[in-house]
């Protein structure tokens, strides 16, 4: 079976990653895979959150969100609307998590980093593009940081590097990294989050349709998995570039 | 190593399910994992949402909350704060998709069934304990519509049974059913949602600590499976008990 | 006349109290009168709202919700409309008032206690039935913050009892303890909270058709001052009983 | 025993009630219980909610707000906070099932009369200022509705006049009309709100320090009532003025 | 050709400043530009919002509001549609801004002053009416400030006054101060501020219908000085009169 | 005198507008001037709001909104923050008026254009960037809707060109197109929109400290329509380019 794109089930959609686009932010990364692009700025201020004072640890938090128009219709903003969704929470809160996963809070010393991921063109994979780009920005704004000073010398607050991928069965077949069409179309959905070294941060399988056994489980780990390990030599590979070329 | 409660690493807490506990509601249940108590009622109204009117098909959905002192200490109510935090959204959403996954839309009719899962008392587990409640009250409230002919002579809007449970690894051993003690201090926590047949609704697996490979993953999905098979069995008892027993 | 349920005009609905209804509120009970079943719990916190500090005086509030399939047909949640309805607002404000009555706040010293009461099913009388339980549930918290020494040695916070009964006309004839059908048919409805001793804390009566006469309010004033006295002689006996029979 | 302001226990302050005082709304009346300011304005609209169309029935409701420094120190704008509070709700509430008690809904047809009472001024009594004004308000706008012949010819939707005042316990002597000092100062505060032949529409009692015995009630009781009678009588004596003068 | 209301093109409707029309405000005023009747009260706080604590200055800001029915449609409110429109807020920061630009804030010393500019009945112009009024209210609580030595002795926070007019291109021909009928009808809408001196603080035109030129925007920059120039006067006159008379 | 990035006084930043720049809108463009960097898009629906049905007529809107991160420092999100502040209304506002300036509803017809403005990076000029850029974006899709027939053939929408433009004076000196560092400088800012042959759309000047003169005034305005001549070439080229180069 070939894919709508043409890519063999186990490809990735074409990844790139810039970093540097914004000349605000301590950490940007302007990442896309396919037509999905996500904007990732990471920001860091001096402090932590109340319940967190005294402690001597950071914090480390992110927030999505997508831009009306970056669907096939517009979608009407969270901030008119006066609330945010179920699924933007529960993307913001994914986001975090997966990028904490690799922080050693002491070593961060109390200070917060922030992780914004604007979705300004959705055409499926956007968390998984969205962490992929913020371990990203995250790097370069704790790089930041330790020039500045504000992490203290010696200390590394990155433990390890984080990449996320979606895999799916689309009429039978497992197939990596759905673009939106394959999405819409998938029996199973999976976003899977790993390390560099090929552990696990987060699992999430949904059955859209059909529930799903421990055979189609394992194929789609094993899918992603490699997935992973091709973006984790993307984001090695972008971190090593000089930012500004 | 033996557990808080005394009880074996694959052992459940004990699981009650009171059918009938309320005197409105069209299924209602009470269940308890041990020291977690989940009052589950399920709604059905004629008619579906804006979006699915006219398509011949039903819709089921879910709300969860807790309540302000369901916890060890007192937390604010979402209505007065004027906002559902992520948490609960997300808890939410995960309740209506894994019941949706053992529901034949066409079969239920354009009928919609809420389904209010609120926690009357936490110990862990609320959110599997949910959606094993939910259930046992969704299958009372299609009965009763069947009944009330509200869904047609010779329909099935069911597919099968769902239960759910939790699973984690702490201080190095794999453990089911997680109270809230247990769980606080998981290394990994996941969440499996199961049909009856043993396949896969939902899997969500978090490291909450250190990053989990594939063979931890492995020994959870199985405690998991083998937990969801005792659920499904206590479900089936609750449902061949006459209502009112 | 013989009413919907069999009772006298001026007989209450069955009442039961049940006190330690959670394991982690300082105080809890599952009261019902009739099919009507609110669950309240006492939350002791140490520290008073800001605008208190420093007075040497506590602070006793309440909130009180409707889950959303408590009545007859589902609710919209308050939580996820995002506002407080001015019913619930109004309710929790007579039951915070209707306990601050019996309460000496020197005594309490700089402490807080919250009563929530969550109506768990509605039939008729949910707000009486929250100041009768939330009294017991305060008296249990209270105990429990002398036992702590949270209320210093020798300190009487409760200065007296408090409960709360309904009564209305229906069809020309005063009634007790209104059930919803009835209450829905009352041509005038009050609620009235008294003291163990007989006095008033609240009177609130309403002409839901025809506005009333002062003779008719003192047949109503007779009979709540009545049922209250059985309510104070239920409370009584429930706090009499050892925690956990 | 003296009050503040000279009066004896059971007198009015200086009522004043100007109508017309807005050239857009079909009612309007800026009335006056001595530093009291309250503006009234009846909205008429064809039409009902959607919940009484079909009925041939109207409806009567009502909005109360203060103005951010009608009081001592200012307030908060409860647009500003994005949430009404339970006060400005329950006086709402108390306002238009007030004025609901001396209407007769065939008479008014399908026609809506939205009641806002805006507090210009604060010295104690606002809620009953409000609902003694809004009454005027509403017979001009009923009048009105006439004369466009909205409300049928020969119909009477009004079914008699309605008023309201304030009494309370100060220092042990019951006291009519409290302006704000005497308020705060009051063990007991009662508002009544009576039709013109002397009977109750409400009749709301709380005890805000000590609670009161039958006695107090009776006593209160009987100065609400003869307060609301002069109040009938100045209602009477602006509707009969013509309008402009 | 003749204005609706008689007036020559270059006319203001009749004005009335009422001082000292609030007995707990600081500073407090009436104002009337025809039928356009504004509410302005300045209450005056030691102490200023956080951002600005330390700096030795003062802050002034404003809120604008119209009451639900100061329309010719009853509008809703924005306290029960819990958020605050658009225009709310531009005129709530313009009628700041303005009176802002007479301040000296190191005079001031850290206190604020909130102007609140509540619409009774509206007919074109509310916003000029309001700076108009806000003006008047602010130098009366200035001066009350005065003399509690809350400002400090010697010091003048006043640098200057300020008023403001609406002009507009109607049929072709420029307009001062319209009223909502030549408001609705005009192709050009512009407000413009002024200091006492005739210099600019503000000057907001906006096309309604046709783009304006040059010229057009002369000759209503000419009409709206000299209108300007009238409040000026009429301010002056207002404040020279004893408060009460 | 040279300005901090060396530009003459009556010089815009470099502007790029680049079409095209998403897949789904029907319009959109990444314009920047300078380091303002804003991302429009043109969403086209059939139908229009409710109050504006069956008039024939069609209806062009706007919303404008900062990424987070766009700015220096972080800011909270309006969605997190549950409203949208009184900046963004008015920004959202004038974008809207900006260009139904150019817009005739008959032509339109019954369809609905909503312009939405996200600021990726602010340095100034945002609003004026917006409407420039928003402008294109807007031809874009009318093109779009008249090759799809939504736009009855023959019928031109748009009936001119628009674009915008900053002037103030920094230190004496009028400047155009003002960057932030200048802007917080400006004793004067103007925000003025120009229609391609020149007139005027909208001119707001504000006072920031000193208010301004006639004369003044005349300068701001000068410098500001040649700099809405040089952005109308920009537009045109742009838009005289094949989509896609």
């Amino acid at each position: 079976m070939s894919r709508i794109d043409g890519r063999t089930p186990e490809q990735l959609r074409p990844v790139t990653i810039e970093r540097g686009w914004s000349k605000h932010a301590e950490g940007s990364v302007l990442i896309s895979f396919g037509d999905t692009r996500v904007f990732c700025t990471a920001s860091v201020t001096e402090g932590v959150p109340r319940w967190r004072k005294g402690s001597g640890e950071g914090w480390v938090t992110a927030e999505y969100s997508m831009l009306p128009r970056s669907t096939n219709t517009r979608g009407d903003r969270e901030s008119v609307r006066g609330k945010i969704g179920g699924r933007t929470h529960e993307i913001s809160r994914l986001i975090g998590r997966s990028l904490r996963a690799v922080i050693d809070y002491k070593a961060l010393g109390e200070n917060t980093i922030v992780l914004d991921c604007d979705v300004l063109q959705a055409d499926g994979g956007t968390r998984t593009a969205a962490i992929t780009g913020a371990y990203v920005a995250l790097a370069d704004a704790i790089a930041w940081a330790q020039t500045k000073k504000i992490i203290k010398a010696g200390r590394k607050p990155l433990t390890g590097t984080v990449s996320a991928i979606s895999v799916g069965i689309v009429d039978g077949t497992p197939l990596l990294d759905l673009c939106y069409e394959e999405d819409v179309r998938a029996d199973t959905d999976m976003n899977v989050v790993c390390t560099g070294d090929g552990r696990f941060v987060e699992v999430q399988g949904t059955a859209e349709a059909e529930p799903f056994d421990r055979k189609e489980l394992n194929v789609l780990l094993d899918l992603a998995t490699a997935g992973c390990d091709n973006l984790t030599a993307l984001q090695l590979e972008a971190l090593a570039r000089t930012l500004g070329e």
